[in-house]
């Protein structure tokens, strides 16, 4: 088949999200965690070839951010102290609404409930208006209801007026926005229960989605398992500042295992509670987000949707270069520009389908209030749109929040090649004055004085001078307090600076590995026309769990040594590889083999027991050429880890017929 | 210098615990996990030498184990439900002692107590008998009490009895395997209390070691963080063997975070809470226990500690080769062998000192009491020999208390080439009768008859002979049970079996990485005899953070445009490198870099603008050569990737004389 006949090939059968899956399981890609104990709902391990495919994955996504941008990778703990993550805002704001059903102890995720039972409603609606769909469209469903452990179990043909149906599709495209008590207004308005047994569920509650557990013997220290890998990257900023020789922008990066206790898991890997992820932190100057590497991204095409189209209704992208989006100001900077680049080029490096990849702009009501610009790398699967790669410009907000809670700066200094005159307003204070007055809560009050900003400064200023004194509260103490001029003195003050001292900015692309690598999978999955049952994974081979299966003909001891002789080629090599000795026929093994990934078949024959030779068979096109084992291995190799065609890098070896697969 | 001048030259001047760990601190290899926090102890964030060094490790680890054997790995998750550690025994005996002090508040782990009061107050006996250590060991010791977090703060010089001394270190030699109640009453007896108040403690309690936690939104699934990867594992054996086509032996392997709740963490990254472990499970024919490749490793010779050397007071290890310490059955059997020099040949690929590691064999009372046998790869450090890696044949426990738990077989089925003649004892029961005289129990009973071993059954079979009625008692049911022959029969049977079913037995070698890394740290640093002040740690060049230093010698623009031209190829090539253009010196510069352990540096000069030829140092030998870009590309990637060694790799490299730095 050539290179056309190929991408022909792998469109001719529709996709099967039940064929892949069981593919998936049945070559022990990935399945539940602890199975033989019941399983327990969004825990998945991960079985050999799935590990290799994410470890793969993972030195690819290594080699393309760490090595090539000098990045400096930190690996962090992910048992976290409460402090922590009260100030990063977890503690209060890092929950999902959930909704009690008080007779049945059922639990349900208020969103995803309202979601689902309109959803159901609408589809009721559709068949009442006899509008309905095709067998396979069904068919997906029935085994979604199955998989997904959906709420709603049964569709009823129910006719809804037109304007109801046109308040139903306004609420869904918005679902993800609404507040816990708006969910529960909805819940009431259009008479969302439970959806089995009717019966109206308790208002939305906030339930925090991080594991909580106790540090050390005494179960005084509240800890919780890190919701995200970025806050031990923002805590050891100084030290990563210091590590790099004080040199600004700089990135750190860290790969590891974050948590999220779902309320009710679903979508397979798509939403789990344990999860692999990938997370960059570039500190750069807020006055200068340029990048220095910009032009070698600049003429890379993308499909945005940014927020004006979405809030005009449309999901129809615009396709340009990252250049234009933003020399148009769509992406707000270079830098955040730069990274949606690389995101592409890292996507397309492990098999993603450049054609369901879409960078989705944040809402404004999506974004967290001090993010600058947010944009998501969305791959489409047949879950929809899945948001895969974060990529936001968070400013200054974490290293703010930490440098105030522990009072330890988290800033760049910067020499000024120009000194500059500098007008601030600046309060003295009397500290012997304090410790008499306020006791143990001196050191309170003087934190919340040295801590005013400037417009609180000069307000105070014009206090003390019109009144003598000012008044003001602390947090933590009863009274009000008031201080007159022995106490404090505000003055505005001019000065000569040598040095510019700034927090950074943060752009932060954060990947969920587990969330890409099933898009993947999706994306390479095909089955054969000729036969459906065949199917095929088309890994890239540089991903590709293994790279080769090593088939002797049949198990005669000449063609076992010869196997032996090869084996031992591929592992002085480090080239992964299988061995299939096993009695079933090619076809059986190439197939089997197929639903594995791997790219390469290498066969041994009686020829190769005489001259040494082997074929090699592409796994895609089933094409087969012939050569020394070293020309083999060569090609293989240029292939898999050097970027050739499969046409450039066999060129020089003979083309092999063979009676067709 | 020569090699020989290089090895005296790391030895020359003593090691010194704080100058290593300033290095670690001062270069970020590691330190303290929310620091800026005030800490949470036994939790550390590795910076970027230390994450790269450890990524390395990793690296070889599964190039030397997974990819080299041919095993399977899995990625399982770390979240687990209390059932699963339940059976495996980890809820009810993993655990420490611990001692609360009512009064403070203060919480002692019970053994560690012990042991460092005794060696208090041997020390103090020592000091009273004039027997003091030099100024070093001394100096060592305070920066013990500060870094280590001591309990102990203060040595009394206060004579003993000899014969206590003696008890002393008795107790002191034994005092991994006291149990609670031991330990107890060790502390009565020798008045052992908190050390600084010298008040009476709470009795020995069982603490358990797992960090807890509750899965899902209704708290009801209680979890833990798993304490080691094994468990993964054994839950997925039956999809591993399909995955392996039925055959066996096989092994899986893991790598990934555990936790462990310590109740008072200390000695650095040696005792942690949070910690990576690499861990193979090799599933073995209890029956044929050789393995195919031992003829490979059979020579190498290892330091052996067997349990008769100790059990006689010795630490005097046996120097002797695999092949015989199997043949005399000081090591169990050839597979458990095989890993032994297996796990050698890892620790030399990543800097262990060959003449600071042994294996250590498991004492009786020290090995769980399924297992058949246990040997560690321990490291010396100056905090003593430390268990590294564990390697135990845990015989066929796991699989099956798995399996009788969930009532899943857990074997491997395997063909006999002839038929055998089998007798058995086989209980039958007349299950329409159970439902109605145990009603909800029957399940219970049932599994209780159906479960009973040969030896039970024919005792029952004789019972039930002689008296026509068998009586047993079920866990959990409160009477006694009686049944007659209408209920049960109990007969010899003999078939014929064509296919011989058995639980393969575990050898599982258990590697944590943290240890082995902080370690190596020990093991490769030194500092130059001509500067103390000068230290470096000789990584070798595979497992080195960072492999070159690029440093061009001013900021003149030519040559950093040949930098610029030498990044990119190092880039290509994919040698993790870093640039150095500050403004400091050369020798600063490499000094730093010896710091950061990198093993070889590059440097640009005006020679290099003109002609395109570059110098390459090496660190220990601070030798240099020149040749072009090229040329010195092969030789760093020659010695840090294919094994040459430095002579080998540049010698068509021209020498380079330059100023001693």
């Amino acid at each position: 088949m050539s290179v056309e006949e190929v991408a022909q090939a792998k469109n001719a059968v529709e996709f099967s999200r039940e064929n892949l899956e069981s593919v998936l399981k049945r070559r022990f890609f990935f399945a539940p965690s602890f199975e033989l104990y019941g399983g327990v709902s969004g825990l998945y391990d991960y079985g050999p070839p799935g590990c290799a495919f994410q470890a793969n994955v993972i030195d690819v996504w290594r080699k393309h951010f760490i090595l090539e941008e000098d990045m400096l990778e930190v690996d962090c703990s992910m048992l976290t102290p409460y402090e922590v993550l009260k100030t990063s805002g977890h503690v209060d704001k890092f929950s999902d609404w959930m909704c009690r059903d008080l007779k049945t102890g059922e639990i349900f995720r208020a969103d995803h409930l309202v979601e689902e039972v309109l959803e159901s409603r609408l589809k009721g609606d559709q068949e009442a208006r006899g509008l309905t769909k095709d067998a396979n469209a069904n068919a997906q469903e029935d085994a979604d209801k199955k998989k997904r452990k959906k709420k709603v179990k049964e569709i009823k043909a129910v006719k809804l007026d037109d304007n109801v149906v046109k308040e139903y599709e306004e609420i869904l495209a918005k679902i993800d926005g609404y507040s816990g008590q708006e969910l529960g207004e909805l819940m009431i308005k259009y008479n969302i229960g439970n959806p089995v047994t009717g019966e109206a569920l308790e208002p939305p509650m906030a339930f925090n989605l991080m594991f909580e557990t106790a540090i050390g013997p005494s179960g005084q220290l509240k800890g919780y398992l890190r919701p995200e890998t970025a806050q031990g990257q923002f805590l050891n900023f100084n030290k990563l500042l210091e590590f790099n020789n004080h040199k600004t922008p700089f990135a750190s990066a860290s790969i590891g295992k974050s948590f999220r206790n779902e309320i009710s898991p679903r979508s397979g890997l798509l939403r789990v509670r344990e999860f692999l992820m990938a997370e960059i932190e570039h500190f750069v100057d807020p006055l200068n987000k340029t990048h220095p590497r910009f032009d070698e991204v600049k003429n890379i095409k993308l499909r945005f949707l940014p927020r004006e189209v979405q809030q005009s209704g449309s999901t129809e992208p615009i396709e340009t270069t990252i250049e234009d989006a933003v020399a148009t100001k769509m992406v707000d900077n270079q830098t955040l520009g730069y990274f949606i680049a690389r995101i592409y080029s890292f996507l397309m490096a492990i098999g993603v389908d450049s054609n369901k990849l879409r960078f989705r702009q944040h809402m404004a009501n999506e974004m967290a209030h001090y993010a600058a610009d947010c944009w998501d790398a969305e791959l489409k699967t047949s879950y929809g749109w899945i948001e895969c790669v974060g990529c936001a410009d968070r400013s200054a907000y974490d290293l703010t929040v930490h440098a105030n809670k522990t009072k330890e700066k988290l800033v760049v200094r910067q020499k000024l090649e120009e000194p500059v005159q500098v007008t601030k307003w600046e309060i003295e204070l009397t500290k012997k004055l304090f410790g008499p007055k306020f006791r143990k809560d001196a050191p309170k009050v003087e934190s919340f004085l040295l801590n005013l900003s400037q417009e609180e400064l000069e307000a105070k200023a014009k206090e003390l001078k019109a009144g003598g004194k000012i008044v003001f509260e602390v947090e933590g103490m009863d009274s009000q307090i008031e201080l007159d001029d022995k106490f404090v003195s505000i003055e505005q003050v001019t000065r000569t600076e040598h040095v510019r001292e700034f927090v950074p900015n943060v752009i932060e692309p954060s990947f969920g590995i587990g969330r890409i690598i099933y898009s993947v999978f999706e994306h390479v999955f095909w089955s054969r026309p000729e036969d459906s049952a065949r199917a095929v994974l088309s890994f890239p081979p540089l991903v590709a769990p293994t790279k080769v299966l090593l088939v002797p003909l049949s198990n005669h001891p000449d063609l076992s040594s010869v196997a032996h002789q090869v084996s031992k080629v591929f592992r002085k090599e480090k080239i992964p590889f299988k061995v299939d000795d096993s009695g079933v026929s090619i076809g059986k093994r190439y197939s089997r083999n197929d639903e594995l990934g791997t790219p390469f078949g290498v066969t041994i024959d009686f020829e190769s027991a005489k001259d040494g030779t082997v074929t090699l068979r592409e796994r895609d096109s089933t094409k087969q050429v012939r050569g020394t084992v070293e020309e083999v291995v060569k090609a293989i190799r240029d292939i898999t880890y050097n970027g050739v065609t499969w046409e450039e890098g066999t060129k020089s070896l003979k083309p092999f017929e063979t009676q067709s697969e």
